[in-house]
């Protein structure tokens, strides 16, 4: 079974409310270390064999027209991740 | 600037509706390569100098007790992601 994750964050310049949320909630919680917080999504698509060349394209394609919102989003990466764990 | 990326995934014996509805969608849209998917968070964490081992364990702490559900969620993955670009 191989496995492609596909990284999608919110641009820069939109506003992140959730991760303002948990940037505040940080140093409620004793954790000073971090100076700012950023949510975004995380896809796991599942492949029935070997991610090829193909599918990586399919799986980016994907990732621009289906599984982010091109107006406020930005895919950081489509990457092979068949060879992790889990 | 450093940075830390936290991914958080739903338990694999845990229902995730988006990521069935991705799984729905994907084949009507053309892209017939996926058997499943499953949608996850992934947090970036920025940091205002290095990303020393201490911060790492800090992000790891806050992973489990803040930016992810115990219950119902994995932390897969806390990692230095201070090398990358954007």
């Amino acid at each position: 079974m191989g496995r492609v994750v596909v990284d999608v964050m919110p641009k820069p310049e939109i506003l992140d409310p959730q991760g303002k949320a948990v940037a505040g909630a940080l140093p409620r919680l004793g954790f000073d270390g971090f100076v700012s917080v950023r949510q975004g999504k995380r896809f796991e698509l599942e492949v029935d064999g070997d991610v090829t060349p193909e599918i990586l394209a399919q799986a980016r394609e994907a990732a621009v027209t289906l599984l982010s919102n091109p107006v406020i989003e930005d895919v950081v990466a489509v990457t092979d991740a068949s060879g992790e764990g889990q």
